[in-house]
């Protein structure tokens, strides 16, 4: 069945989670430029990787093609695009992507990412050709859906849907934004109706913000969709870390970004209980993005699995709410064998020299690097082509 | 060369990362019983671990035979004994770790750990015998040389060793002690004493405390070694999390074991800074346990790579203290591809509602609970055994 | 030269501090209650601290009248009423202030605060007949002009400017809101431009949110007053405790109120800090409520020291921004003498068991204690009344 | 009754709180040099606080006469030698806490410090000629007994000792150190027992460190005496600041230190659990120093109330355990009117952008102000005493 069936049959379809961290601490993506050059570099450990999410309770496996539109490896992929084409990556994602799905019942999903070639100001057209180009791999290689994800601008993310809808798939699109809205000031509400005006059967958010927050933005997206009587599945994607105190930007700007957000890493508690509320909250395409590990995502599949009916696989290692505790050796350890404990558990940082939120950076708060800003003019995408092209 | 050969001419030999903790978040191992039937299981998702560290620069790949002994695995494996022989249980780590090996240069280390038989008071013939019984594995796999490791009790520690010194292999042992000693009040320095007496040519510490702890107990052990006018070389395998608040049995009494320990992950700088002071101790087999992932075992290799001349292979995916943002679109982001930055960085928890430290559990501290301990009787391995029959 | 002189000729008019919390902890004042009935048992307490906070630096003295209208002495006063009359306590709080206001150039301002009887849901008439009778005081003792302070409803505070005004002294209006608006969601540029209407020539918030939350309603005021083209002096006397965390009924709501506010306390260079920022809003009667004892109130009169072109008489003891440090012995003690140290320092807490944050109290949170709330039914100020009749 | 007579009887004796600290914030005393001029120049507040801590229940009240001895103030006193005696403020400090002491039934106690004189390295005679000068007004004014405070080497606190007991008064004698023992490194016990041979009848710790750490050290001092079998009584004087973080001279060396304290501030039912512990540990002298504000020192009497049969006089306007909040009109509030909540509260400290701990600063810790610390080349006692001339 396919990913609008399983919705409108009410269905909850689970995610994956987040590849480019998670491969990052696996030591096959680069940190920064963050492009997918590991599935054809390493495919074993993208494949692996695909395979815990399966395990884990993921229904949808994305293609990991984040970042891998030709202009974005091309600048920023550790110079691969000279040894790696774009279609090979892409290829392999999808193939990948396809033989894990095959190991459960998973749909594959190829999925698009905002462009440097938008944020360099390239026109309408040459933003559109990008995401064509990764669109004929994912036809050729037939993947179930499509998403179009991470975008932090309405008008690029409404040219995605419009790329991806000629193709007849279904066509999700999710937003890396928060409350505020994108970063051309257009608020969450608006966004989704002009998403689902462009084609897409599915909207929510994805990365850039903790769940708290993003499913703060689905509902906003909800209530926009209402008022302007469209109808929409659902959609969330969120970090899998704690970011009450971050921008408009989301973590990028925070200053632990992104060699020190360990503290801010969820539990599969604190996982639990945005599953619920994303659920509550009428969201039936639950997943992560960023910071998202397997037991994240089996966390999302335990607590609705009342609702589900069944467990994933991967819950046969794991006891509903910490129950192999109760098979240690001391009395206090196995008194956390309880729901209650867990619940209600504030989890000590061990960092006693450490704040507990952080000041986001950002243009004008920068003051004390200003110098450092100066060194470094190149601020568009094009300019950082030629310096990395200088560079080669 | 061995291990020995190897240290013996100076060299630093980067030990691996925490497979209990790793797997169980990919969803292969449960908490708890902590027991590794996953080498038979899904000895694919093992392999790629080993990979990993290997590719982070572990010079040594231990088998995945933590709380492998026959005792054990009968008493908590999830029942797997009457499935899984521990026998095969041995014998797939060896392979997987051999097949690993020889992808680069590491050496395989075959492991032993404390045994359910001591804790539930059998005599020293039966704890040998079990350790014995993994012995002959590893002797028919012919590992390179032999790790006693985890132990809170320097009696065990010593029968280990000596079961495992007959085999003519190189021995080194580790216990999860602190700076208080073991349970039965040996201090650190006897402890090691004890075990160089036994015949283990590598000493130190691995598990239940944080990098600094576990230092300054080494520091402890070296001292007592130099009192004695013995030597032997030392090892440190820590915790990559920050455990500044925990009692003498370390982060098993911490109220966020074994679920609720993600605020305290290390940054990959804190175990730069963890590296950097084990070799100023004059450490040279350095490591880590629970909680250390691939990228952790990096930075100990990137750290030292002025002293070794050689970066590991994941490294080609990280440039030096966060370099590759030099890459980013925003200059304040930019700005951060630099040590002063991430050496000073304090990184908030994003927990505001959460403290920085916890009260250790333990006898008498939990007044709480003592109802629920009560109702629990069962309290040695024996006992625990039972239970665990009646279960089936 | 009266107030009104003073903030048309463009002065700073520096405010007092809290007199409830302050001689509380001296002594003097019963938390729960907060009534003054020490004007007339300690009036040498009273009168010292109004002659602190002179030599501080305020340039206006309130009378110790808050919460001293008759319906609440009689209902709360430690069941005063019997012994020392409304009447009483009201003229012995303007003979102290007279009396410390001549030792310098101080003012001296008759306050009058929120009633039981508007709470109780009495009728308007009754309302202002409490109101006047303290006015009758105020104007036998001739204040130099009025102050009707801490209300939480705009439609009492009205009625309490209707009542000051025709005794034809200048009034001051400070409502204890939040940028939400007073209890029953009136805004809080309505309740200024109200508050004006009535009669005020100066308006602004006193007590329930910390110094940046107050200036952010202020300036919430100043926007409602231009777009309605009122003209008033500003006016602000925040809480001397940080309260990022309260919600819409400011910091009775917290845990920790009244009891367990220490580690909330602001430093002199918070209070710095919030000069500087109050200012530069426009706002020229600056002040404080609950928290501020003399320091901060001097820490006021030194940062704006140089638009004044003057200190403060305690200014004699205190160097400027630790200035007397330089006279240390200790070095390290001695570099902590100058402005940029204590300007970025972060104080510890030196509680690393408690959280930094807390989730307020209130209708519907307070579930565990909802049996508690039964037992005790009384819940409006008439009840209460009762309550305390028959305790008596 | 004398102060012997009381602690021989068993009674507890209540001390004051700090009054320096309490009259900086007050506007009375300068930082930095924390001498007490304000007894001449300000006797009013002097008596004010006095009188503060009578009511809360203090039985001693010490004179005013802090670093009140002619080195100092001649070297730090704000250049007051030259206009206000040390004589007089001797005198005046005796005076008024006579008045207050007559009040009530408190004794009074005459009180001495470390000297400059000490620090600078002048000889033994010249040290306790300083001593000498201020008991010759102790004595004229007839003080009840004396007591040698806030000494950091042993070595001159038995120089004082030595001098105060020729007067054939009691004599008490607190260091202001840690578990860590003096500045020349002589252990607690081994203090407390030279201070005893020296002729102090009571003994213990004053300033520097919390209450806990206090208690520790008084805990130390008391196994010295019981070793050597010498008997005396024991005291207590600590801060009411959180000080997990201080290193061996306490607070001193805190970068909060002593401008950004304020979050370090303990609650009332902090010091009710101080007032517990010291107790039962067998201290019978139990006060306050530094931080110490009347209602601290009321905590220490309604904690000890039911051993001691009666209450202070300001317990009048305080309920036990927060018991007047049951007439407070919102219904969570009234539920906080009660022990197990004050007891178990974490407050927090509404400061997420600041940590819990600081690391002290010191010799070779200052690295950063290495520079400053070369500009200030005055080290020592004597070339201070040179730099305030030439500033004068």
């Amino acid at each position: 069945q396919g990913i609008l069936e399983r919705l409108d049959a009410g269905e909850i379809v689970i995610g994956d989670g987040g590849f480019v961290f998670a491969l990052e601490k696996r030591g096959y993506v680069k940190a920064g430029p963050w492009t997918p050059e590991a599935t054809v570099e390493h495919p074993e450990a993208v494949r692996q990787l695909h395979r815990e999410f399966l395990r884990a309770g993921s229904n949808v496996l994305q293609t990991f093609t984040f970042y891998a539109s030709e202009d974005k490896l091309e600048n920023r992929g550790n110079y691969v695009a000279e040894k790696i084409s774009c279609h090979k990556v892409n290829e392999a994602a999808c193939d990948i992507a396809r033989e894990v799905a095959n190991e459960g019942d998973a749909l594959v999903a190829g999925g698009v990412s905002q462009t440097p070639s938008y944020l360099s100001c390239k026109d309408k057209r040459e933003v559109k050709a990008a995401f064509q180009k990764q669109l004929e791999v994912f036809m050729k290689k037939n993947v179930d859906f499509l998403i179009a994800e991470y975008f932090e601008h309405v008008e690029e993310a409404v040219w995605a849907v419009e790329v991806l809808k000629e193709s007849g798939k279904p066509v999700a699109a999710t937003m890396c934004i928060g409350p505020e809205g994108d970063m051309h000031g257009v608020p969450p509400g608006q966004c989704a109706v002009q998403l689902v005006k462009a084609g897409a059967s599915i909207v929510g958010v994805n990365c850039h913000f903790d769940p708290e927050t993003s499913i703060e933005t689905v509902r906003l997206m909800k209530e926009g969709l209402q008022a302007a009587k469209l109808k929409a599945h659902l959609m969330c994607q969120p970090l899998a870390f704690h970011t009450p105190d971050c921008g408009k930007q989301g973590f990028i700007d925070l200053p632990e970004f992104p060699f020190g957000l360990e503290p801010r890493i969820a539990t599969r508690w604190d996982i639990q209980k945005y599953a619920r509320k994303a659920y509550d909250l009428g969201i039936r395409f639950i997943g992560g993005c960023c910071g998202f590990e397997p037991y994240h995502i089996r966390a999302i599949a335990e607590e609705l699995a009342p609702e589900r009916g069944f467990l994933p696989e991967a819950s046969e290692k794991h006891g509903s709410w910490g129950d192999n505790l109760s098979m240690h050796t001391k009395p206090w350890v196995r008194a956390r064998a309880r729901k209650e404990y867990w619940e209600n558990l504030k989890p000590a940082s061990g960092r006693p020299y450490c704040p507990c939120m952080s000041k986001p950076d950002g243009w004008g708060v920068t003051k004390g690097n200003k110098e450092l800003m100066q060194q470094k003019e190149a601020t568009t995408e094009q300019q950082l082509k030629e310096l990395f092209q200088k560079k080669k």
